[in-house]
């Protein structure tokens, strides 16, 4: 429980209603008890942080102003929601976030009324925010609609096709104009530094020194606003402010712009939404943060504050001592570097994640060979499309869930026309604590489908590298699809091997029931499989399939098992069936896989297990299928 | 063959190495040729049109100052590249266009050198140009990349994610500005009017007659570019020209922008290009052009000549008396205005396809509840999502293909939230002529596996109205998937009754065989089933499947059909395999589906007969699984 002594207001705020209560002048000491709330729970369990701290006083402001929930407050990507959360009847259950049953880590509408819209992924609040204030309008609600979104969000094209689009309204013939709010957060971070032409854009109002001077000088020449000389001033500014902040580009595609203010001066923030509040149209306010404010380590290591574990908050995060097991993201990072190495025509391409997906030391050791597109999954792929057809070899890596925003350049622009381009999944099947909107769990079936695709999914830490060497050198479009975290922990030989495509790799050889298992899975069946004297495969290739091991395992087994972190419906275990189809062969199947729903935010190996896709799990749904099994036991050895 | 009285230049012309052997004084000549024999063929056959007339002079000039196909030139979208496949080798096959074994209505890799990068859907070019300009500098390949991309295509959200890539390379560490020539050839169309802030930001230019005129009394003053007083006249032009025209925008983002200059004005185009030619880093040209230019006709009527069928020249088209059978999308365009008349909650939403989805009555009738985001198929769905949010009922109509444009915001902001969205997906299955890039064979598989999702394909008119009012009334994200063209000709029911979701309709108890067929193969199916004796049955739901009817026909039958227009990998008749394998029942099924390869472009029917989908094939391919139907014949009468 929030203790009343340290949290003297905070403690009797649950919902915004109580937050209303307070007046204005109070709003500045309940921004600092929040920002220490904020510091002391996420120190405790861990999360989303430097987001979270660069938007207190806008949190409060916005809570305090507008009528939430009647009023709709729409947060891109959602890592800033924390304190949202705390105000919003979650104060005092924020230490459970991202643990199964607790707090979702982002903004999800089945939590709170108070979370108008889930999110996850970037850049989608101005579509969304753009959306419900059209349908308000429809029925004179005057409802009013606020979004807001960080610089980094604002790379995507997504964003940029709302902005046009609610700016263009009100020109296009019946169209009404709509009545929104978006603000932006400039802090000049995404998750890595920000990149590319909208940063540069974004990014020259903070390099004049002397145009803030101005600005001071102006604000003390002022006083009261509505003045001549005032107005002059105003104009005189608006004029200049032109070169160098990006009001030019919101007023182009038709917003209103206003700003850039400081987000952390909240006086100065309730003022510029209470003059927002009453304008119709589409608005614009820009304000200026800094992520991790007010926690001085966090501001100094924006990076590294952007998601944390549990620390001491008087130390801050401390690197672990001691070699950890490496995961697959650095599996991936290591493989990156050695074959750039060997390999000049190798390029790297990431939609902003550089850390993320393992690409720091790529970025370091080879600068001109790697490009950070910023949050542009779309541009990512066909980028590197327009880079194999001149003779590159690009390699894109990208999570499994953002690499659905690259679906159609994917298809469009890679497959058909087969081009050489390796796609470096990570992420893939089960995700965890970041629950349903980054789940990697329908990669295989959306991969599977098209055609000219090599997909691969590797069973273990060597597997991962070898994979990664065989798409490099397959010539045509082929993916490496690896989950999150550690694997089994097997040596990873510092070799480039390749492996032969298509084939599949038999672990064990047993009897009745052959288990064809897909990735990350495959040794918690070769684990039921050697309890049950079962034949185990490592299938490898979800595309190409192993054809001939499979026809020969279904006539030398009683049964087919397929298991694959990968939802049932068109996963990998699907294609197995297909082509027993074609080949005119009956006998049972069972697919296991993840389940036809989004799963929700717990931990990996919780969500595994209660898909039954841990050892326990496979081994019930084995038995309820033939319950012969477990009378018979072990009946051969390994291969 | 090509009359070499009337095109005394053209004739001589095979490849453009031919055209650079004329002098630049014989260019205008050489473009009134290459228009009028555009016009001559597309009009003996159809194709598209106006796009094509609209850069006679463009690809002129690129092809006699670039020396293609050594370097690299990038059509956006290609609808404009009739007269580029003219230039470049298919001058005397262009009357096959779109024709199985034709030439491919747009840029293909596999069909010509020249042809650097496949297209069909918009806004690719600058991502697929700057890879290519990446991959040569990385080698110090001095060959020169051009983009031509419309208007219409830069509304799209990657080529502003393209742009700011491109633009910001230059200030990222350790990046090399990129050598890329981006043309922008503002028609202000795209297939339909252009609508939103992207052509608000450009359209301010033409609205300008002052700026024009001081433009062109600038010229004239001006002589010598070098002399003092034209830098003068040209910096206080820069100055000015930045309220008018779009510069300041690609200047923000990192272009050095050019323009507008006149498109049809080849010395001029010339010009700019010879200056451009010798620039480094991301450079701009924008050039304004007419759509349909040169033909009186088809400049009058933009949206009618962008494509067109065959057509007498010296009259034009003429709409074709008597009533013709309605396509799906005229059937999803009634009943979307009838369903607006008595649900008023109904919002229409279209990325950039008014006319090919249907939407121009609604758009009439219901102009504030109809929202054409420009081509923007991401912004599009979010949108959707967003209104649903607050109690609208939003339809999304959309082609098959462009919708994997969306799929991550059908998956994050629709499915995940479980919404309220109507895909109204047209284009489904085998599209034919306009080839691969705009098949809809994969969104069967790719959708299957979304949880939440209904999805349903209709096999007749009237079922696909009514599917309609079911994915209307049902609260959640649903499809209907309707193929492209005509159907059975079945007459459509003015009501807005609704079918019972999950419930498959047995067409014709048989016996042996069960035929369970999806969407616009019904009647083939039917035709086959009568024929043989089978039972038939008309799927409806491709998920959820009906369960029950599957389960009591294939305990009462010896085997199971799957019949789609959607590729076998993942299909609809894959998730029947998986219910039968869950339940634990085993007997043969054949799939029957579109190949696993991208199609080239000929007819619907073509495509379907090669793939085995039309009566003939369904009938070969069950003959040679079961020889013994042959003999058997029909067995019982239908249902």
């Amino acid at each position: 429980m929030i203790d009343p002594q340290r949290y003297p207001r905070l403690s009797r705020i649950l919902v915004p209603a109580d937050l209303r209560q307070f007046p204005e002048e109070e709003l500045p000491a309940i921004a600092e008890e929040l920002r220490a709330y904020l510091i002391e729970q996420v120190a405790l369990v861990g999360g989303h942080f430097g987001a979270g701290l660069g938007v207190i006083e806008l949190t409060v402001a916005l809570h305090w102003l507008y009528e939430t929930p009647v009023d709709r407050l729409v947060w891109d990507v959602g890592h800033q929601c924390y304190p949202h959360k705390i105000l919003t009847g979650r104060r005092d259950e924020i230490h459970t976030v991202k643990q199964k049953d607790g707090v979702a880590p982002f903004p999800k509408r089945e939590e709170s009324e108070y979370d108008t819209f889930g999110v996850g992924h970037s850049s989608t609040s101005i579509s969304a925010a753009l959306g419900m204030a059209i349908a308000l309008q429809q029925v004179n609600d005057e409802r009013k609609v606020v979004a807001v979104i960080g610089d980094g969000a604002m790379t995507a094209g997504m964003a940029f096709e709302a902005l046009a689009h609610a700016g263009g309204m009100g020109s296009d013939p019946g169209s009404i104009e709509p009545n929104l709010l978006v603000i932006l957060n400039d802090n000049q971070m995404s998750i890595s530094e920000n990149v590319g032409g909208v940063t540069r854009m974004l990014g020259r109002l903070t390099g004049s020194r002397t145009l803030n001077a101005i600005r001071e000088g102006g604000k003390k020449l002022l006083g009261d606003k509505h003045r001549a000389p005032a107005r002059f001033v105003k104009r005189w500014e608006e004029h200049w402010k032109g070169m160098f902040v990006p009001s030019t580009f919101f007023e182009e595609v038709g917003f209103h712009y206003t700003g850039p203010i400081d987000g952390h001066d909240l006086p100065a923030l309730l003022a510029a939404l209470k003059t927002l509040k009453g304008l119709k149209g589409p608005q614009l306010l820009h304000i200026i943060t800094t992520k991790g404010k007010g926690y001085e380590l966090a501001e100094g290591d924006q990076i590294g504050y952007h998601a944390v574990g549990p620390f001491d908050p008087e130390k801050g995060l401390v690197s672990k001592s001691g070699t950890k097991k490496p995961t697959y993201t650095d599996v991936f990072g290591e493989w990156l570097c050695d074959m750039a190495a060997t390999e000049p025509k190798l390029l790297g391409i990431t939609p902003a994640m550089r850390e993320g997906s393992g690409l720091v030391r790529f970025s370091k050791e080879y600068p001109q060979r790697y490009f950070d597109v910023a949050i542009a999954e779309q541009h990512a792929v066909t980028l590197a499309a327009g880079m194999a057809c001149e003779g590159a070899k690009p390699v894109v890596a990208i999570y499994s869930t953002f690499l659905q925003r690259g679906y159609d350049q994917l298809v469009h622009d890679v497959a058909i026309q087969n081009l050489d381009v390796l796609f470096a999944i990570d992420r893939g099947g089960v995700v965890g604590p970041d629950g349903a909107t980054h789940a990697g769990n329908l990669d295989l079936s959306y991969l599977r489908c098209v055609p000219n695709m090599v997909v691969m999914a590797p069973a273990d830490e060597d597997e991962c590298r070898k994979m990664l060497s065989t798409g490099y050198h397959y010539r045509g479009p082929a993916a490496v699809r690896y989950p999150r975290g550690t694997g089994p922990g097997v040596a990873v030989q510092p070799t480039l091997d390749t492996l032969p495509v298509g084939k599949a790799q038999l672990r064990r050889r047993g009897s009745k029931l052959a288990l064809l298992a897909f990735g990350a899975i495959v040794p918690a069946a070769e684990q039921v499989g050697e309890e049950l004297g079962l034949t185990v495969v490592n299938m490898r290739f979800v595309r190409p399939l192993d054809r001939a091991l499979i026809l020969e395992l279904a006539r030398s087994h009683d049964g087919i098992v397929t298991l694959e972190d990968n939802v049932v419906a068109g996963g990998a275990g699907s294609g197995v069936a297909e082509l027993l189809a074609a080949e005119n062969i009956q006998l049972p199947i069972l697919h296991l896989g993840l389940p036809d729903e989004f799963q929700h935010h717990a931990s990996r190996e919780q969500l595994l297990a209660e898909a039954g896709l841990d050892a326990n799990g496979i081994r019930t749904s084995l038995l309820q299928r033939w319950p012969g099994l477990a009378a018979a036991g072990p009946r051969s050895a390994a291969v």
